[in-house]
């Protein structure tokens, strides 16, 4: 039987060719253990380069939310909470990974899945003015994602505004990047790797949905990561004993440019898709990453599911639902060939 | 100097003449401690009395915080979170303590403090048919107090709707009854407290709001305190040596109906304290309760305090402020006076 | 019926009469809470003398295992541990309060209740030396209890030791003084408050087993207390609205040398006891505290118990019991008549 | 330069040869994800089989810290502890992570890194005749390793034994098999791999130190995982998207009997190692797994390492060292050869 192409998510094939190679070549041979293997010092060495930070501290961990959970609960004071809008991956899908750990995470209002620097400044103003305050949660960090759940990217303006009233309260940026590649190569994206990397406190660049099978780079990115981190990621058993396997990946994936040139090639594949759902007249939400949002009735559905996998996202009317299709790096022009047939023939 | 009058809250007057003697009558006997104390014994007996709820587990915990974070944490899974509003207290004012013992709060909008039962089961409905329910924090109990933060009261029909989609969705219903008595006394209130004993898992009668220096009664209705319970309070920090700092109070509260007059009695100081407010024609917000809430000029603000305290709630916008007025068992009819010769000079 | 005289535990009394007192004539006067009252303010002025320490920050709690678990988690960081030793009240009789914050307690030796400068030393070169460190908790902070549970006390010399090598490992020293006043009055003790308070990073003074009903008065003696501690005390369910309750008790108790003359009255008791016991030809530890460890035959304890109370502490043998019988403020003469006569008719 | 053969651990070669090439065969195909990957599917039918457990709830994790965590928290209400020796694994060598999800780990004694039923029996009913039980942690779950850490293993009466205790004080009864293979393949062990999973209420199968890259197998055997468990999984970070990559090496590791081939291997080598230092005269710590322990003067210890890599393991003398020797699926005659030549120079 025949599998349906599908468009479910970006964690469901599994490694860029160049990486699994990469496992296979270098799989013979003995290493060091708990990150102090040669791949992952190599790794850590291409990435400080990429990112244009010399003093960077690098930190393979597993997933995205081991690594949220990890990275939060590391840079917090224990009786600390983090800021994050409403539709926040650690807010809605980590099974409160984060309050695991004891931090609450403070919602600000979702746009398009953006924190807004005014709104995030006037919640500061108002909590530091309130006479309750010692009896309120102390925010220690703002988290935001980039790109976000849905899609959307922000402008270096939007996070140099956020930045700059983190520096003003006194709060660290952290960014989610499980999907870094694909918002770099978004052409709504107007800065690059290093410039990211210079505009927060930590950072992660995602790996599992972006050409490896597992694994998360966390970038400190002026050697700031706070003390003892590693047995922080110990007792959040984030700590891989044999750390090659995160390392080889990442070393292949900072090899001769890969990790942007297959969220370059996700990202085309994604344009060239929506114009296939615009051609078909299916309405679409804005989107430049390779998440596309659209709007489809229930027999559109119904039709297309019998060759394209898809997710549903949230209903909209008893007759419309909210679609998501998702490419990534092995997005293929046959993917989009059995994508483009399905949608003449609704 | 003599003291201004003050209705900042129902928590700066000492303990009730019938609590404060009974404390010192009994201080000269010796007794057991951690809950074995007679008083505490004798307390419980009165309360499972008062609540027609023979079979009740009854425990005395110290604070508000304290009981909110004792009762979620021990009712619950590790892995499950607490349906709250917005403005409840364990989101707002706890500091985290709930977070602090890994727990979620989940919030729903507020009506005017309170929680809309149509809302929660549509909540309830969308999370189970949500495939992405793995990744989420799974609901394990509502959390709901009476009266509420802002001084509303739930119907009896309101906590029968509330009750009934818990018991649909197996959540516990926990009540936060920190100002239990001024809600019972309520002239909006339909219930009484054997009624609200019965439709709940767990509630507790504040009292030290309501005539102690502290203490605050949690009541498993049907013997359905969670196993181990003492050493959860114990692990909690909560567990008094002397309970019989509690057991004391709480019994001289339960005796000839002390706890429910000297509640009436607030009430019937804050509908005077209504009545002063309307005469001046200062716009009020609807409360059957004691807490009054009244919007008031920048002027009125400055001119009131000074002879009557009371706490700034709230900016309606640059000129006025939303301001909250607090009568408890404590209050006079001069201290009324005192805020009628306020009113009567704007 | 007359009671039985009881020695079962320090806690088993109501309130210093002078304490009680002063709790009744203030119960009239309105106050500002959650520690802004006059009576806590006094209190810590009160404190900060009788510690010689004028910058010393001051917070009253409710118990101790309350506060030693808000201490704990206070000062440190969420990944690091407490050393203390194996009979430590904190690793034993706290229901893994500690541990619920998140924190290991890690053991060492316990020398008739107290802990060797020699082994914490040499424990935490081997922990410095170990290659496997980063799998290990970090130490953050030493714990011990001044008197300890086990009524011994430790010498000024033992307590530099100690510091000093909390100093040399950058650790942090906390000691538990429940019974901080009884550890004062022994005659084997050579220093006093003010030296105590010059020679650790935090420390309580027990008033609920040393005249109050309850409350421990937090001292960080060179005004370091961590940030934000008020939140963290509140995050712990441990912040009191009514303040008052705690600051009225510790005024008490601080004003004319209370605290002292109550602690040696204790003493003086058992010193008194331990003769009754000598010459009864009973077997007794060594102990110049309020609590006194006796080996008593099933026979003996059987015949003591039909009149006077005490606690079976830990079985030697089939026939021989360790028993406890604690002193303390309210003990009397009369008390000390009672065991006499059941000592001479054993 | 020539690598010096390494047996410092059993984590430091890449993945067997038979499971790096079925992640290379599957790597091209598209999955779900979050352990619904077909491969995840067909590995758990083997380990059923294998375990003649045909009711058993399998997962997937990736590490051995983070499984411990997961499982006991998972397996344990928010309030109990979980008994285990001093030498184990959470408790040494864990950063902490059982107590960071708010639980103490209760040490009894090691015996070569073995729990005594007897020892734990009498424990427990002292706990229970603890008149203070109210002030401790409640036990919840007994934590061994099989084989220890030490490299023994139990027998069958042993195991049997320690159930029996658990049985009848109501405990858990949890088995960390981070070696497992190695151990079920040593000639004491009297038992197979479907006699543990039946004597047992959780036990894993380590994947990470027995051929796989990484990867530990949950196994509940009478499908008794705790309910929402993947939620639990989720919100330890330890829920894997690609789950292919866990599914996929224990699909091979489970074909063919490559577990137990391979883990016998192991042993092979290690008694090999053992008759080298025996004709070396180099005394030997009793040991029939993979973990082999002898004692090295420092003079044998420089002199081996010049070709040869292992760990110093614990000074036993000031010219004294217990040293560990691992063998691993990996190892080669050719490695032993290595040994064999740096031992004859001695």
């Amino acid at each position: 039987m025949a599998m349906k192409t599908s468009f479910e998510s970006d964690y469901n094939n599994g490694a860029h060719p160049e990486v699994i190679c990469h496992l296979l070549e270098t799989n013979g041979k003995q290493s060091q253990s708990y990150g102090f293997d040669e791949w992952s010092e190599q790794a850590r060495k291409k990435i400080r380069a990429a990112c244009e930070c010399p003093d960077a501290d690098i930190f393979f961990l597993v997933g995205g939310t081991q690594t949220n959970a990890t990275v939060i609960d590391g840079m917090l004071q224990t009786f600390e909470g983090v800021i994050a809008v409403q539709t926040a991956h650690i807010n809605v899908h980590e099974s409160g990974a984060v309050e695991a750990s004891g931090h609450k995470v403070i919602t600000l209002p979702s746009h398009d899945g953006k924190m807004d620097a005014g709104e995030l400044k006037a919640w500061l103003k108002a909590f530091h003015a309130d006479p309750t305050l010692e009896h309120m949660v102390i925010p220690g960090m703002v988290y935001i994602t980039f790109p976000t759940e849905l899609g959307s990217v922000y402008t270096a303006k939007e996070i140099e505004e956020i930045l700059s009233v983190c520096r003003q309260y006194d709060l660290k940026l952290f960014i989610d990047g499980a999907r870094l590649g694909y918002g770099l190569a978004s052409s709504e994206c107007d800065f690059d790797l290093p410039w990211l990397a210079h505009h927060c406190d930590a950072f992660y660049i995602g790996g599992t949905k972006v050409g490896a099978l597992c694994g998360e780079a966390v970038v400190f990115p002026r050697g700031n990561a706070p003390r003892h981190f590693m047995n922080i990621v110990k007792r959040h058993g984030a700590l891989l004993a044999k750390s090659r396997l995160a390392g080889v990946q990442f070393d292949a994936l900072f090899t001769d440019n890969l990790y942007f040139n297959i969220s370059k090639h996700a990202i085309d594949m994604a344009m060239k898709m929506r114009k296939l759902f615009a051609d078909a007249g299916v309405p679409l939400r804005d989107s430049s990453t390779n998440q596309q949002f659209v709007e489809l009735t229930n027999e559109q559905m119904n039709h297309i599911l019998k060759d394209v996998l898809f997710e549903t996202w949230a209903p909209i009317d008893d007759n419309l639902t909210l679609c998501r299709f998702v490419t990534s790096w092995a997005t293929t022009d046959r993917d989009l060939k059995a994508l483009k047939e399905a949608l003449e023939t609704l």
